[in-house]
């Protein structure tokens, strides 16, 4: 037996194993439980495309979820799409109960709540929310702004150095980190880069296994802003192991300073079903980023070491006074390896609101 | 009753008392059990010229210390200096048994634990060894190579910045990071900056109460690096709240760069008595105690902020390439306010053993 609010946090860490793959929809986990409180059936929208999480649990407990409680991390959506509405789903399978964190924000899916109340079925919701919405945070902010979630990555010294004197920065952060960075692109559905750092580094920027050096199974688009074109023919970027975008002025439009305009790159890439991004730098992309508002996260890979030298973190985020920093919420720290992980939100300024 | 164990936790926790004050001596706390484990007596080093922990402990205890255990973090001394030796002092006092955490490293102090040995005391010695070393690591590190402890201290944002792009850097960390800096200033006996941070910011570096601006009775000794004596005459560091050495190379000699050379100048400190510094900064003195391998901790106030701009923490440590990064080791990370404080020891390279 196990109480609704148990249920509900098995149910937001099943969704979570949906991160990088449901885009343009939502992560989602749900758990069913029979009148005796039992589990008799769980499951996470794994794909877009894919069965949504409450007929996954509903196949798996058949007849057994009559009468009994779902437990779902979002409003099971009211319409049909590539699936049918859940909503019936639940209604059809005799589900006397139906306990929600998050209501779903968006027009076209919300009204499941009412069209399960209007059935007769109980509707209990915002249980766990603070939580089941961080756990969908990329896709909550990306479809209220209307764009991707952008967390900035990055690693540095502890004195802010990304690269030495003489231009070396392989590697500044540990195996560990680097294993890690790569668990954090798997979550991601693109992955970003300017021109300047495929022509300094050539990385390739795929979701690797680091010790065999195996490709997962789904590789988030690989984004490069590169306004004039400058990405060389034969950058490991445009391998096949993975979909890239080199993005032009061309293609996009420049802003007022001639390069990509960056407003109207993540609107392109939140039409193309892109809810979260990872910039990866560097300095100068992060900055013009920052400068915009465009960055919701921030995660930074610091290592106890010192420079005193070479290339900053981070170049022009359009700060000129100390007042005017850019100021961060820290929300997690963590050791990974001999290094430490900052995750950190932007905190708002109040003009930031409704930006889009 | 109390374990010999708990007692030295305690005698190191009151060593510490003195931190700040006893140079050039140790710092050293001690309790005094009766025969039935009851404490009869404590006592730390206080001030130099001041009674030794013992013989504060001593002199509470009277006639209860015979027959009893001395527990003290530093061996008693065996040396007749401003105070007679506190090996005879717990003989003629009849106390038993003396447990000792860390042997005296000097030639002059050394021998108490023979001497008691010798008229039939029972002496332990190594309990809680590494626990009353680090309480003692400036003064032990100080009496090994001949010179102060040096810390380096900075302020900086997550991207490594100490001033915005307009030179603004009040306040890049919060009021508790900054009254954390106080209490740190209370526990070194020296306080050093370079000409250029004088000359900037014309700070006062005094140890003070920032909620009232009290200041606190024993002031560390300030010391500006300036090679050709800028230092306005206006200067707050010239006021008369504290003691001040404005080094020139007049006074100690120029390196070969032409500045004051640092080896001198600290060899010059340990000769005034000084066993611990914080360095201040700014970037550049910092920069050429870390080259010269002079620094032995850092601790770094970091603002959960970004700038992207403005002068950086630390410049030129005399790192060319990432495989000679100064790597640290970090003790702890802590929570100050909104910021965070780093304390990391530096890993020895192994050409820096006895660099003196
Ligand atoms: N430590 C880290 O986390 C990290 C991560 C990545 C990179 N790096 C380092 O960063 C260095 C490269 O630095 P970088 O600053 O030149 O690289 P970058 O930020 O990746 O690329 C900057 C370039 O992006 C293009 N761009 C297009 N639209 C832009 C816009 N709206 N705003 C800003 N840039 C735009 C510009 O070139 P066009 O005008 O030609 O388009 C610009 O020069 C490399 O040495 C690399 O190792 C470090
Ligand atoms: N955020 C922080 O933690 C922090 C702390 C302190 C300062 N700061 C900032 O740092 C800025 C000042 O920077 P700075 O780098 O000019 O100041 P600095 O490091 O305090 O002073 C550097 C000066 O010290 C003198 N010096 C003498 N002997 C030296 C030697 N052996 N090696 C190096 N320097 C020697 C040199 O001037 P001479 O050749 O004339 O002697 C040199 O120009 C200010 O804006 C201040 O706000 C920040």
């Amino acid at each position: 037996m196990v109480t609704e609010d148990e249920a509900m946090r098995r149910a937001i860490a099943l969704a979570a194993r949906g991160l990088g793959t449901t885009s343009p929809n939502p992560v989602v986990g749900c758990l069913l439980l029979d009148a005796a409180g039992e589990i008799v059936g769980e499951g996470f929208h794994a794909y877009a495309g894919g069965p949504h999480a409450e007929i996954v649990a509903l196949a798996q407990a058949g007849e057994r979820a009559r009468g009994g409680t779902a437990v779902v991390s979002l409003e099971p959506c009211n319409h049909t799409g590539r699936t049918g509405p859940c909503s019936h789903a639940l209604i059809n399978a005799g589900v006397r109960r139906v306990v929600i964190a998050v209501d779903d924000p968006t027009s076209e899916a919300a009204g499941g709540a009412v069209t399960m109340r209007a059935a007769g079925v109980q509707v209990e919701t915002g249980v766990r929310r603070r939580e089941a919405e961080q756990g969908n945070v990329a896709w909550l902010t990306a479809v209220r702004r209307g764009r991707p979630y952008v967390t900035w990555k990055f690693a540095a010294t502890l004195d802010g150095r990304s690269a030495a004197a003489d231009g070396t920065s392989q590697w500044i952060t540990s195996a560990p980190a680097r294993s890690d960075v790569h668990l954090l692109r798997g979550t991601m559905d693109a992955i970003m880069v300017g021109a300047g750092t495929v022509i300094a580094d050539d990385p390739q920027l795929t979701v690797r296994d680091l010790k065999d050096g195996s490709l997962a199974i789904k590789q988030p688009l690989r984004v490069v802003v590169d306004s004039q074109g400058r990405t060389p023919e034969k950058a490991r970027v445009r391998d096949v192991t993975a979909p890239t975008w080199i993005v032009t002025n061309r293609e996009v439009g420049a802003g007022p300073d001639g390069r990509v305009d960056l407003n109207a790159l993540l609107q392109a890439l939140f039409g193309r079903g892109i809810r979260s991004v990872l910039l990866e730098g560097g300095p100068t992309l992060a900055g013009s980023f920052l400068a915009a508002g465009l960055v919701d996260q921030v995660i930074g890979y610091v290592a106890p070491k010192l420079l005193g030298a070479g290339k900053a973190a981070l170049l022009d985020a359009g700060v000129a006074t100390i007042g005017d920093a850019v100021e961060l919420d820290l929300t997690d720290i963590a050791q990974i390896g001999p290094d430490l992980r900052f995750t950190a939100s932007l905190r708002q300024k109040p003009s930031d609101q409704g930006a889009f």
